[in-house]
């Protein structure tokens, strides 16, 4: 049968986490659509359209991943694309009660839309974006933890901002 | 693409949070092998023969779903039926701590087979096979926690143990 | 003995899991006052007075239950209302950690208040207060998960607000 | 209204962080029923007739509390003796898991009784019987701990056993 | 050997739960820094001077301790310092997960300097700078909390901001 | 000044996370006692002589560590051997609980003694002596998860009890 996944998340800028479980996720869905969220509300570091090309640009060479934003909510878009699948990358205990509310949530407003949870190898079990930001901030290498072209691109911007 | 999942357990008895969990799987996954590990250690309820039985009929009418036991590593069982995936339910946290430990010494054993995890509806969050023979033992309904076979048989075998 | 309880909050808005515990707490204290904190640091969704309005018409049935409002520390104010007990709701381990400072904290500031904690039924173990608003904000139904009052009045502010 | 409340438990022995729940319990409920769960499976260190008997000796000054002993199901035995509440101790996140899938399974069980949670004063965050049962047996000070006459029955009981 | 470490914070202000890691530190290492984190996107409620003037103040009586401010990653500055040890205290589970992924991050930076945790005495488990703050802010007696001189200032500062 | 630490143990096996922790400590105090604990209620894989004897020879390199074992209270043991610190691992949730509470005990009976945690890199993060002879015991390969001699020993010692 033909699984269509979405990959939801900020990728405020992608990791190699979130990379680590785009790659184990090709192997088994048909399709993934890595999703980003429209939030007006939050600041990110990187412009939505840059994150779209950071993550195009990274996912490139896979041919059964997309690239797409969406707003609302996320069981209406993933209905609207037809996916059965959300996945989700499970890192510790406090992504653990966040993720488990939403999962519950998402099973209340779309039965049809099961949420699939994947743990990233422990070589990436404290990486997080916010993490790796805070430590190019600081000057600090994120080497390995982040794709090369994210890399280039943290410098980069945070020169821009004035920080690095 | 064909993708096969074990669901791995000792299933002793199989709880409606199992079948939760397999009825979400089956969506998705074009077979499904309920796996119950035979240990020589433990001292289960219901024999693994029994067990096999329940599970059989209780999933009859999902044409690809089937039961089998295994011992040994599960990856290399995983690896023997050509699956891909091994799916596990995340219910509490005291479970996800286990199962994070094992999901990585999985992986490192078998890179190329994923630990899925899916959490069951709040409605069986609560529900253990271990809990549900406390509550059996202790003449306690569990209607609506266990299939009604499983219900009849924890009747019969707690009788034949002198204990309900 | 004749006993008075606190159940605080911000009740932005109440949901049914809070009426999970005001629905249990009645059959057990002679008086229980919903009080809701006066918080001038917080954007509420809906002004204390709205809140407080809310609170009232919906608990309207239960004689022994009234709403008022607070600020200064909740200890001092329970004990201007004769009150000898705090009650909470506990849903989940973030929850706990939060609520156990507090109460080792309360029980500090004042020794002859006891803090009890209430678990809400398992249908409510993933309902906030914060999450509804999320869920309402993107136009998801919210019904069953909030009074049909706060569901309409929900729609209504968020309409005042260009939101939904 | 008057409140009955069972405080289950095997208190194997009774330890000050019991009494610190027994002593706020005291000030709230009419009555309360110290109810030691008969269990075969379980080997204590004191006999169940023993415990029976430190407890009603630890709690003679109380004129509310009781001590019984039960078996069967905790809901079925407070049923029995018109209590409409069970108190329960939060200590750990690791009681936290627990009692909570107790908590919902009784809910279930008997919707019209109620599980209140207190937690212990923080000097006995870390005070279980187990853990003084461990220390006492390898001959560590136990005082302040336990009531006085716990510390002196616990010395008897391990000379008995050949221990300390 | 001699060991320097480095005891990181915000320390606004320093609490009792603090001190006891400090006074349980200048047994183990030959000198401890106090590193007061300069972060300029935080408000801190005392200015970054007052609270390095609080902190000489209050370990004045300590030879081996002194006090300091740092920006940038605090492995940078540890290792500018000579530092081989970085100590946390690790009081309570949300702690944990964050110090968990800090450790790990810094031992990916700085794989040559160690972060050492202490848990405080259990008085002080439930003691942190922001609870401290909510009460004195909220007329709160935080005697026993944080030492005699934070509680003067928290007082006159409280009142300079119109809150107490 | 001179700081001696006691490690202490099952050590059945010592895994890579044991050793990283012991490699890491051994940079930051001038004397590291390995101290097995005899425990005679427990069945262990390998007897307290071959324990020792491996952590013997897994250690030889390092010349402030040394092998032990005791019985009776940790605190008492430290104590005798001069020691001022504890060093402990924390690698996951359900070890913070019980460690913490131990943590507590101790600074009860010993005051003068600190227990300190370090955090093994995350490559061992899901690494225990549990799991390690779970997977031999089921024909996996623990390479790079234990000493290269205890991977030889598992092998033997499990031959000899006819289960690899």
């Amino acid at each position: 049968m033909k699984v269509i996944a979405v990959y939801p998340g900020t990728f405020d800028p992608i990791t190699n986490g979130h990379l680590d479980i785009i790659s184990r996720g090709v192997r088994l869905f048909d399709d993934i659509i890595l999703a980003i969220l429209r939030n007006p509300d939050k600041e990110p570091l990187f412009p939505l359209e840059e994150r779209m090309e950071i993550l195009s640009s990274v996912v490139a060479r896979l041919p059964n991943v997309r690239v797409e934003s969406f707003d609302g909510l996320l069981i209406d878009y993933a209905r609207s694309r037809g996916a059965r699948v959300i996945v989700r990358g499970l890192r510790a205990l406090s992504d653990f009660e966040y993720e488990y509310q939403m999962a519950l949530m998402n099973q209340r407003l779309g039965p049809d839309i099961d949420t699939f949870f994947m743990m990233p190898s422990e070589a990436y079990s404290y990486v997080s974006s916010r993490l790796v930001k805070e430590v190019a901030r600081l000057g600090g290498d994120v080497t390995g933890l982040v794709p090369p072209e994210v890399e280039a691109r943290l410098k980069r911007r945070l020169a821009v901002m004035g920080r690095a």
